[in-house]
Protein backbone atom coordinates (compact mmCIF):
# COMPACT_ATOMS: atom_id res chain seq x y z
CA UNK A 1 0.00 0.00 0.00
CA UNK A 2 1.28 3.64 -0.91
CA UNK A 3 1.10 6.01 1.82
CA UNK A 4 -0.94 8.82 1.31
CA UNK A 5 0.92 11.94 0.78
CA UNK A 6 -0.32 14.09 3.93
CA UNK A 7 -0.20 17.80 3.24
CA UNK A 8 -1.44 20.88 5.33
CA UNK A 9 -2.37 24.07 5.02
CA UNK A 10 -0.08 27.10 7.04
CA UNK A 11 -1.21 30.74 7.61
CA UNK A 12 2.26 32.92 7.34
CA UNK A 13 2.03 36.64 8.48
CA UNK A 14 4.88 38.49 6.78
CA UNK A 15 5.97 42.15 6.28
CA UNK A 16 8.26 43.92 3.87
CA UNK A 17 9.68 47.27 2.84
CA UNK A 18 8.16 47.28 -0.83
CA UNK A 19 10.07 49.28 -2.17
CA UNK A 20 12.55 46.64 -4.27
CA UNK A 21 9.38 44.90 -5.20
CA UNK A 22 6.87 45.33 -8.02
CA UNK A 23 4.18 44.88 -5.83
CA UNK A 24 2.75 41.54 -4.49
CA UNK A 25 2.12 39.46 -7.30
CA UNK A 26 4.26 37.36 -9.62
CA UNK A 27 4.80 39.44 -12.84
CA UNK A 28 6.88 38.99 -15.47
CA UNK A 29 8.56 42.74 -15.20
CA UNK A 30 10.54 42.15 -12.27
CA UNK A 31 10.63 40.92 -8.83
CA UNK A 32 7.63 40.30 -6.73
CA UNK A 33 7.50 39.50 -3.34
CA UNK A 34 5.18 36.45 -4.02
CA UNK A 35 7.57 35.22 -6.36
CA UNK A 36 10.64 35.79 -3.76
CA UNK A 37 9.01 33.49 -1.10
CA UNK A 38 7.80 31.04 -3.50
CA UNK A 39 11.97 30.55 -4.63
CA UNK A 40 12.93 29.84 -1.33
CA UNK A 41 10.33 28.03 -0.46
CA UNK A 42 10.96 25.32 -3.59
CA UNK A 43 15.21 25.26 -2.40
CA UNK A 44 13.91 24.15 1.11
CA UNK A 45 11.69 21.55 -0.30
CA UNK A 46 12.74 20.60 -3.52
CA UNK A 47 9.39 21.59 -5.33
CA UNK A 48 7.47 24.30 -6.58
CA UNK A 49 4.94 25.72 -3.58
CA UNK A 50 2.29 28.52 -4.18
CA UNK A 51 1.90 31.04 -1.83
CA UNK A 52 -1.90 32.96 -1.86
CA UNK A 53 -1.61 36.40 -0.32
CA UNK A 54 -4.64 38.02 1.10
CA UNK A 55 -4.08 41.26 -1.11
CA UNK A 56 -1.90 42.51 -4.31
CA UNK A 57 0.03 44.96 -3.07
CA UNK A 58 1.28 47.15 -5.90
CA UNK A 59 4.69 48.06 -6.68
CA UNK A 60 6.12 49.95 -3.96
CA UNK A 61 3.92 49.02 -1.34
CA UNK A 62 4.85 48.22 2.19
CA UNK A 63 3.41 45.48 4.57
CA UNK A 64 3.62 45.23 8.24
CA UNK A 65 1.16 42.40 8.49
CA UNK A 66 0.13 40.56 4.50
CA UNK A 67 -0.84 37.03 5.34
CA UNK A 68 -0.63 34.34 2.75
CA UNK A 69 -0.96 30.28 3.04
CA UNK A 70 0.70 27.82 1.55
CA UNK A 71 -0.20 23.85 1.42
CA UNK A 72 2.58 22.32 2.88
CA UNK A 73 3.94 18.34 2.86
CA UNK A 74 7.18 18.52 3.69
CA UNK A 75 7.20 17.00 7.74
CA UNK A 76 10.49 16.43 7.81
CA UNK A 77 10.93 20.32 8.53
CA UNK A 78 8.87 21.40 11.96
CA UNK A 79 7.17 24.56 11.38
CA UNK A 80 9.42 26.61 13.87
CA UNK A 81 12.41 25.33 11.98
CA UNK A 82 10.42 25.83 8.42
CA UNK A 83 10.07 29.85 9.87
CA UNK A 84 13.52 30.03 10.97
CA UNK A 85 15.12 28.92 7.44
CA UNK A 86 12.76 31.14 5.40
CA UNK A 87 13.87 33.82 7.53
CA UNK A 88 17.66 33.11 7.15
CA UNK A 89 17.03 33.04 3.43
CA UNK A 90 14.70 35.80 2.85
CA UNK A 91 16.46 39.31 1.76
CA UNK A 92 16.74 41.67 4.84
CA UNK A 93 13.44 43.65 3.77
CA UNK A 94 11.37 40.75 3.78
CA UNK A 95 10.55 38.98 7.09
CA UNK A 96 8.19 36.44 7.85
CA UNK A 97 6.73 37.61 11.49
CA UNK A 98 4.62 34.37 12.26
CA UNK A 99 4.08 30.51 11.03
CA UNK A 100 1.08 28.65 12.04
CA UNK A 101 -0.92 25.84 10.76
CA UNK A 102 -4.54 26.70 9.66
CA UNK A 103 -7.64 25.00 8.60
CA UNK A 104 -7.35 23.00 5.53
CA UNK A 105 -9.81 25.01 3.97
CA UNK A 106 -8.58 28.24 5.02
CA UNK A 107 -7.63 30.59 2.33
CA UNK A 108 -5.95 34.01 2.87
CA UNK A 109 -7.44 35.79 -0.04
CA UNK A 110 -11.47 34.11 -0.02
CA UNK A 111 -11.62 34.18 3.95
CA UNK A 112 -10.11 37.64 4.72
CA UNK A 113 -13.39 39.74 6.38
CA UNK A 114 -11.69 43.31 6.55
CA UNK A 115 -8.33 44.48 5.40
CA UNK A 116 -6.74 47.72 7.28
CA UNK A 117 -4.21 50.29 5.56
CA UNK A 118 -2.07 52.94 7.24
CA UNK A 119 -1.07 55.74 4.88
CA UNK A 120 2.02 57.82 6.47
CA UNK A 121 2.38 61.32 5.36
CA UNK A 122 5.16 63.41 6.82
CA UNK A 123 3.79 66.77 7.22
CA UNK A 124 7.03 68.94 8.61
CA UNK A 125 9.26 71.61 6.72
CA UNK A 126 12.18 69.61 6.34
CA UNK A 127 12.22 66.06 5.41
CA UNK A 128 13.45 63.36 7.12
CA UNK A 129 16.15 61.10 5.93
CA UNK A 130 15.22 58.47 7.82
CA UNK A 131 11.18 58.19 6.82
CA UNK A 132 11.91 59.20 3.53
CA UNK A 133 11.05 55.35 1.80
CA UNK A 134 8.36 55.12 4.50
CA UNK A 135 5.88 58.29 4.26
CA UNK A 136 4.80 60.86 1.89
CA UNK A 137 6.28 63.96 2.42
CA UNK A 138 4.22 66.74 2.42
CA UNK A 139 5.59 70.28 3.74
CA UNK A 140 2.86 73.01 3.22
CA UNK A 141 0.59 71.95 6.66
CA UNK A 142 -2.39 70.41 6.03
CA UNK A 143 -5.40 70.96 7.69
CA UNK A 144 -6.26 67.94 9.46
CA UNK A 145 -9.79 68.73 11.01
CA UNK A 146 -10.77 69.32 7.14
CA UNK A 147 -9.26 65.71 6.04
CA UNK A 148 -11.06 63.91 8.72
CA UNK A 149 -14.62 65.74 7.70
CA UNK A 150 -13.99 64.94 4.34
CA UNK A 151 -12.51 61.05 5.41
CA UNK A 152 -16.42 60.01 7.40
CA UNK A 153 -17.64 60.37 3.71
CA UNK A 154 -16.19 57.18 2.44
CA UNK A 155 -17.15 55.38 5.60
CA UNK A 156 -20.12 52.91 4.84
CA UNK A 157 -21.37 50.65 1.45
CA UNK A 158 -20.79 53.04 -1.74
CA UNK A 159 -19.75 52.43 -5.08
CA UNK A 160 -16.37 53.75 -5.06
CA UNK A 161 -15.56 54.15 -9.08
CA UNK A 162 -14.27 57.96 -8.26
CA UNK A 163 -11.82 57.06 -6.16
CA UNK A 164 -10.17 53.58 -8.28
CA UNK A 165 -8.90 52.48 -11.13
CA UNK A 166 -10.36 49.98 -13.04
CA UNK A 167 -7.70 47.76 -14.95
CA UNK A 168 -10.03 45.21 -16.39
CA UNK A 169 -9.57 42.46 -13.70
CA UNK A 170 -11.93 44.01 -11.20
CA UNK A 171 -14.69 41.96 -10.28
CA UNK A 172 -18.14 44.34 -12.42
CA UNK A 173 -18.87 45.61 -8.70
CA UNK A 174 -17.33 48.92 -7.50
CA UNK A 175 -19.14 48.61 -4.23
CA UNK A 176 -17.31 48.16 -0.90
CA UNK A 177 -17.86 48.58 2.56
CA UNK A 178 -15.22 50.80 4.16
CA UNK A 179 -15.85 50.04 8.02
CA UNK A 180 -13.32 52.90 8.78
CA UNK A 181 -11.53 55.98 7.68
CA UNK A 182 -9.40 58.10 10.24
CA UNK A 183 -7.47 61.11 10.34
CA UNK A 184 -4.71 60.76 12.84
CA UNK A 185 -2.37 63.42 13.67
CA UNK A 186 1.04 61.83 14.97
CA UNK A 187 3.93 64.30 16.05
CA UNK A 188 5.09 65.57 12.49
CA UNK A 189 3.07 62.65 10.77
CA UNK A 190 -0.80 62.25 9.76
CA UNK A 191 -1.89 58.87 9.12
CA UNK A 192 -5.02 57.86 7.42
CA UNK A 193 -6.47 54.28 8.39
CA UNK A 194 -8.93 52.75 6.46
CA UNK A 195 -10.21 49.31 7.42
CA UNK A 196 -13.21 47.70 4.36
CA UNK A 197 -14.02 44.83 3.31
CA UNK A 198 -12.17 44.85 0.07
CA UNK A 199 -10.58 47.79 -1.65
CA UNK A 200 -10.33 48.46 -5.47
CA UNK A 201 -7.43 48.86 -7.46
CA UNK A 202 -5.71 51.94 -6.30
CA UNK A 203 -8.22 52.72 -4.07
CA UNK A 204 -6.95 53.94 -0.95
CA UNK A 205 -3.90 56.37 -2.29
CA UNK A 206 -6.48 58.11 -4.29
CA UNK A 207 -8.60 58.36 -0.91
CA UNK A 208 -5.49 59.88 0.09
CA UNK A 209 -4.36 62.01 -2.62
CA UNK A 210 -8.03 63.24 -2.48
CA UNK A 211 -7.87 64.21 1.61
CA UNK A 212 -4.44 65.54 0.91
CA UNK A 213 -6.46 68.43 -1.19
CA UNK A 214 -9.39 68.99 1.33
CA UNK A 215 -5.48 69.39 4.04
CA UNK A 216 -4.65 72.02 1.06
CA UNK A 217 -7.91 73.44 0.90
CA UNK A 218 -7.87 72.92 -2.52
CA UNK A 219 -11.45 71.05 -2.33
CA UNK A 220 -13.44 71.47 0.61
CA UNK A 221 -15.04 68.43 3.08
CA UNK A 222 -18.35 68.78 1.08
CA UNK A 223 -16.77 67.77 -2.08
CA UNK A 224 -15.87 64.55 -1.06
CA UNK A 225 -19.96 63.71 -0.75
CA UNK A 226 -20.17 65.06 -4.62
CA UNK A 227 -17.23 62.83 -5.81
CA UNK A 228 -18.39 60.05 -4.50
CA UNK A 229 -21.97 60.10 -6.55
CA UNK A 230 -20.15 61.52 -9.55
CA UNK A 231 -18.80 57.95 -9.94
CA UNK A 232 -15.98 60.05 -12.07
CA UNK A 233 -12.04 59.28 -11.24
CA UNK A 234 -11.16 62.07 -13.20
CA UNK A 235 -12.82 64.42 -10.07
CA UNK A 236 -10.63 62.74 -7.61
CA UNK A 237 -7.08 64.16 -6.11
CA UNK A 238 -4.19 62.29 -7.24
CA UNK A 239 -3.19 59.05 -6.41
CA UNK A 240 -0.75 59.27 -3.46
CA UNK A 241 3.05 57.59 -3.72
CA UNK A 242 2.88 54.12 -3.07
CA UNK A 243 5.88 54.78 -0.57
CA UNK A 244 3.69 55.51 2.13
CA UNK A 245 0.99 53.37 2.15
CA UNK A 246 1.05 49.34 4.42
CA UNK A 247 -0.92 47.21 4.51
CA UNK A 248 -0.93 46.53 8.56
CA UNK A 249 -3.38 43.69 8.87
CA UNK A 250 -6.22 41.58 7.69
CA UNK A 251 -9.20 39.96 9.38
CA UNK A 252 -11.01 36.68 9.26
CA UNK A 253 -13.72 35.48 10.74
CA UNK B 1 37.65 102.59 -3.15
CA UNK B 2 37.29 99.18 -3.49
CA UNK B 3 34.49 97.78 -0.97
CA UNK B 4 35.28 95.30 1.68
CA UNK B 5 33.92 91.60 0.63
CA UNK B 6 32.05 90.72 3.89
CA UNK B 7 31.51 87.58 5.21
CA UNK B 8 29.76 85.81 7.88
CA UNK B 9 29.89 82.94 10.02
CA UNK B 10 26.76 80.73 9.55
CA UNK B 11 26.03 77.07 11.59
CA UNK B 12 24.28 74.19 9.99
CA UNK B 13 22.47 71.62 11.66
CA UNK B 14 22.67 68.55 9.66
CA UNK B 15 20.55 65.34 9.53
CA UNK B 16 21.44 62.14 7.01
CA UNK B 17 21.40 58.85 6.24
CA UNK B 18 25.00 57.76 6.08
CA UNK B 19 23.93 54.81 3.73
CA UNK B 20 24.99 56.25 0.67
CA UNK B 21 28.12 57.77 1.95
CA UNK B 22 31.69 57.31 2.30
CA UNK B 23 31.36 58.98 5.87
CA UNK B 24 31.48 62.95 6.48
CA UNK B 25 34.57 63.89 5.27
CA UNK B 26 35.47 64.41 1.68
CA UNK B 27 37.96 61.69 0.12
CA UNK B 28 38.74 60.37 -2.82
CA UNK B 29 37.16 56.67 -2.84
CA UNK B 30 33.77 57.59 -3.02
CA UNK B 31 31.24 60.79 -2.40
CA UNK B 32 31.52 62.11 1.69
CA UNK B 33 28.82 64.31 3.49
CA UNK B 34 31.01 66.88 3.46
CA UNK B 35 31.61 66.94 -0.86
CA UNK B 36 27.66 66.58 -1.10
CA UNK B 37 27.28 69.77 0.38
CA UNK B 38 29.85 71.79 -0.54
CA UNK B 39 28.61 70.98 -4.43
CA UNK B 40 25.67 72.28 -3.59
CA UNK B 41 27.08 75.17 -2.02
CA UNK B 42 29.37 75.60 -5.02
CA UNK B 43 26.10 75.84 -7.49
CA UNK B 44 24.39 78.42 -5.12
CA UNK B 45 27.05 80.80 -4.91
CA UNK B 46 29.40 80.39 -7.91
CA UNK B 47 32.91 79.50 -5.84
CA UNK B 48 34.02 77.22 -3.58
CA UNK B 49 32.57 77.09 0.15
CA UNK B 50 34.18 75.03 2.57
CA UNK B 51 32.17 72.92 5.00
CA UNK B 52 33.66 72.64 8.35
CA UNK B 53 31.92 69.42 10.38
CA UNK B 54 32.03 68.76 13.93
CA UNK B 55 32.72 65.29 13.71
CA UNK B 56 33.81 63.05 10.97
CA UNK B 57 31.66 60.23 11.19
CA UNK B 58 32.74 57.12 9.61
CA UNK B 59 31.43 54.93 6.86
CA UNK B 60 27.72 54.04 6.89
CA UNK B 61 27.50 56.24 10.23
CA UNK B 62 24.15 58.49 10.85
CA UNK B 63 23.63 62.15 12.22
CA UNK B 64 20.21 63.02 13.47
CA UNK B 65 22.32 66.69 14.34
CA UNK B 66 25.77 67.02 12.85
CA UNK B 67 26.65 70.74 13.59
CA UNK B 68 28.85 72.26 10.59
CA UNK B 69 29.58 75.85 9.93
CA UNK B 70 30.99 78.23 6.87
CA UNK B 71 31.62 81.24 6.04
CA UNK B 72 29.12 83.01 3.76
CA UNK B 73 29.49 86.06 1.91
CA UNK B 74 26.61 86.04 -0.28
CA UNK B 75 23.98 88.42 1.14
CA UNK B 76 21.86 88.09 -2.39
CA UNK B 77 20.65 85.03 -0.51
CA UNK B 78 18.80 85.80 3.10
CA UNK B 79 19.11 82.78 5.03
CA UNK B 80 16.09 81.49 4.84
CA UNK B 81 16.16 81.26 1.54
CA UNK B 82 19.36 79.85 1.04
CA UNK B 83 17.91 76.90 3.65
CA UNK B 84 15.10 76.37 1.52
CA UNK B 85 17.46 76.47 -1.66
CA UNK B 86 20.18 74.35 0.17
CA UNK B 87 17.10 71.10 1.03
CA UNK B 88 15.85 71.70 -2.80
CA UNK B 89 19.35 70.59 -4.18
CA UNK B 90 20.38 68.03 -2.04
CA UNK B 91 19.64 65.31 -2.06
CA UNK B 92 16.47 63.72 0.45
CA UNK B 93 18.61 61.35 2.42
CA UNK B 94 20.76 64.54 3.77
CA UNK B 95 18.28 67.25 5.14
CA UNK B 96 19.97 70.90 6.70
CA UNK B 97 17.68 71.12 9.51
CA UNK B 98 18.57 74.69 10.90
CA UNK B 99 21.03 77.56 9.50
CA UNK B 100 21.47 80.34 11.54
CA UNK B 101 24.27 83.05 12.51
CA UNK B 102 26.59 82.34 14.60
CA UNK B 103 29.44 84.58 16.32
CA UNK B 104 32.15 85.24 13.80
CA UNK B 105 34.96 83.19 15.29
CA UNK B 106 32.81 80.02 15.88
CA UNK B 107 34.03 76.50 14.62
CA UNK B 108 31.86 73.75 14.35
CA UNK B 109 34.79 71.07 15.62
CA UNK B 110 36.93 73.17 17.68
CA UNK B 111 34.16 75.23 19.46
CA UNK B 112 32.64 71.56 20.87
CA UNK B 113 32.57 70.68 24.22
CA UNK B 114 30.49 67.19 24.11
CA UNK B 115 29.15 65.27 21.53
CA UNK B 116 26.29 62.27 22.45
CA UNK B 117 25.91 59.22 19.98
CA UNK B 118 23.24 56.89 19.81
CA UNK B 119 24.05 53.16 18.83
CA UNK B 120 21.05 51.25 18.51
CA UNK B 121 20.25 47.65 18.39
CA UNK B 122 17.28 46.04 17.17
CA UNK B 123 16.82 42.61 19.76
CA UNK B 124 14.07 41.14 18.78
CA UNK B 125 14.39 37.20 17.04
CA UNK B 126 13.08 38.43 13.94
CA UNK B 127 14.40 41.50 12.14
CA UNK B 128 12.19 44.48 10.79
CA UNK B 129 12.29 45.77 7.18
CA UNK B 130 11.89 48.85 8.19
CA UNK B 131 15.18 49.53 10.48
CA UNK B 132 17.45 47.11 8.76
CA UNK B 133 19.65 50.10 7.23
CA UNK B 134 19.15 51.85 11.24
CA UNK B 135 20.14 49.59 13.72
CA UNK B 136 21.94 46.14 14.29
CA UNK B 137 20.13 43.57 14.35
CA UNK B 138 20.81 40.97 16.90
CA UNK B 139 18.79 37.89 17.78
CA UNK B 140 20.03 36.25 20.83
CA UNK B 141 18.07 38.18 23.69
CA UNK B 142 20.77 40.57 25.53
CA UNK B 143 21.04 40.95 29.29
CA UNK B 144 21.05 44.55 29.79
CA UNK B 145 21.37 44.35 33.42
CA UNK B 146 24.75 43.31 32.62
CA UNK B 147 25.82 45.91 29.75
CA UNK B 148 24.56 48.97 31.83
CA UNK B 149 27.20 47.40 34.94
CA UNK B 150 29.66 47.04 32.29
CA UNK B 151 29.07 50.99 30.46
CA UNK B 152 29.68 52.47 34.28
CA UNK B 153 33.40 51.60 33.95
CA UNK B 154 33.49 53.40 30.83
CA UNK B 155 32.79 56.60 32.06
CA UNK B 156 35.35 59.22 33.71
CA UNK B 157 38.68 60.00 32.19
CA UNK B 158 40.53 57.24 30.75
CA UNK B 159 42.78 56.41 28.52
CA UNK B 160 40.78 54.57 25.72
CA UNK B 161 43.79 52.60 23.60
CA UNK B 162 42.13 49.24 23.92
CA UNK B 163 38.78 50.27 22.86
CA UNK B 164 39.93 52.33 19.78
CA UNK B 165 41.78 52.11 16.52
CA UNK B 166 44.47 54.51 16.23
CA UNK B 167 44.70 55.73 12.27
CA UNK B 168 47.78 57.32 12.83
CA UNK B 169 45.99 61.39 12.38
CA UNK B 170 44.65 61.20 16.14
CA UNK B 171 46.42 63.59 18.00
CA UNK B 172 48.76 61.61 20.54
CA UNK B 173 46.75 61.60 23.73
CA UNK B 174 44.65 58.01 23.82
CA UNK B 175 42.54 60.17 26.75
CA UNK B 176 39.19 61.17 26.21
CA UNK B 177 36.41 62.08 29.15
CA UNK B 178 33.25 60.61 28.46
CA UNK B 179 30.04 61.84 30.75
CA UNK B 180 27.65 59.20 30.59
CA UNK B 181 27.57 55.56 29.03
CA UNK B 182 23.99 54.84 29.24
CA UNK B 183 22.04 51.64 28.43
CA UNK B 184 18.64 52.04 27.44
CA UNK B 185 15.70 49.32 27.02
CA UNK B 186 13.12 51.16 24.34
CA UNK B 187 10.26 48.26 23.43
CA UNK B 188 12.67 46.11 20.85
CA UNK B 189 15.72 48.15 21.34
CA UNK B 190 18.37 48.41 23.18
CA UNK B 191 20.10 51.68 23.15
CA UNK B 192 23.61 52.85 23.97
CA UNK B 193 24.08 56.64 24.26
CA UNK B 194 27.38 57.64 24.99
CA UNK B 195 28.45 61.31 25.45
CA UNK B 196 32.12 62.77 26.04
CA UNK B 197 34.42 65.16 25.13
CA UNK B 198 35.50 63.97 22.31
CA UNK B 199 36.17 59.96 20.42
CA UNK B 200 38.57 58.32 19.25
CA UNK B 201 38.36 56.70 15.84
CA UNK B 202 35.63 53.53 16.19
CA UNK B 203 35.88 54.22 19.99
CA UNK B 204 31.90 54.34 20.09
CA UNK B 205 31.47 51.29 17.92
CA UNK B 206 34.08 49.03 19.47
CA UNK B 207 32.47 50.28 23.08
CA UNK B 208 28.97 48.55 21.77
CA UNK B 209 30.89 46.12 20.31
CA UNK B 210 32.03 44.89 23.99
CA UNK B 211 29.00 45.80 25.79
CA UNK B 212 26.85 43.29 23.49
CA UNK B 213 29.52 40.42 24.54
CA UNK B 214 28.81 41.00 27.82
CA UNK B 215 25.02 41.09 26.69
CA UNK B 216 25.95 37.71 25.62
CA UNK B 217 27.78 36.55 28.64
CA UNK B 218 30.40 36.14 26.85
CA UNK B 219 32.56 38.55 29.21
CA UNK B 220 31.81 39.68 32.75
CA UNK B 221 31.12 43.40 33.33
CA UNK B 222 34.02 43.59 35.47
CA UNK B 223 36.17 42.38 32.70
CA UNK B 224 35.69 45.55 31.06
CA UNK B 225 37.44 47.50 33.95
CA UNK B 226 40.54 45.02 32.79
CA UNK B 227 39.98 45.93 29.20
CA UNK B 228 40.58 49.69 29.74
CA UNK B 229 43.71 48.88 31.93
CA UNK B 230 45.11 47.05 29.70
CA UNK B 231 45.11 49.68 26.74
CA UNK B 232 45.28 46.53 23.89
CA UNK B 233 42.63 46.45 21.68
CA UNK B 234 42.86 42.84 21.08
CA UNK B 235 41.34 42.36 24.54
CA UNK B 236 38.18 44.38 23.33
CA UNK B 237 34.58 43.18 21.16
CA UNK B 238 34.15 43.55 17.66
CA UNK B 239 33.67 46.71 15.99
CA UNK B 240 30.02 47.41 15.65
CA UNK B 241 28.33 47.85 12.18
CA UNK B 242 28.45 51.17 11.38
CA UNK B 243 24.87 51.55 10.18
CA UNK B 244 23.65 51.51 13.96
CA UNK B 245 25.42 54.47 14.72
CA UNK B 246 23.99 57.92 15.65
CA UNK B 247 25.14 61.41 15.63
CA UNK B 248 22.63 62.51 17.87
CA UNK B 249 23.76 66.04 18.89
CA UNK B 250 26.93 68.65 19.61
CA UNK B 251 27.63 70.80 22.17
CA UNK B 252 28.89 73.64 22.51
CA UNK B 253 29.30 76.13 25.17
Amino acid sequence: MKSKSETFCLKLVIAYDGGAYFGWQRQPNGMSVQQRIEEVLEKLCGQHVNVYGASRTDTGVHALGMVAHIEWSKISLAIPELHRALNALLPEDLRVLAIARAAQSFHARFDAVSKLYRYRILNSPIGDPFRRGASWFIPQKLNVTAMREAAAFFVGKHNFSSVAVNPGYERTTMVRHIHRCAVIKKSDEVHVEIEGDGFLYKMVRTIVGTLVEVGYKRRTSESVRELLKSRDRRLAGQTAPAHGLFLVRVRYR
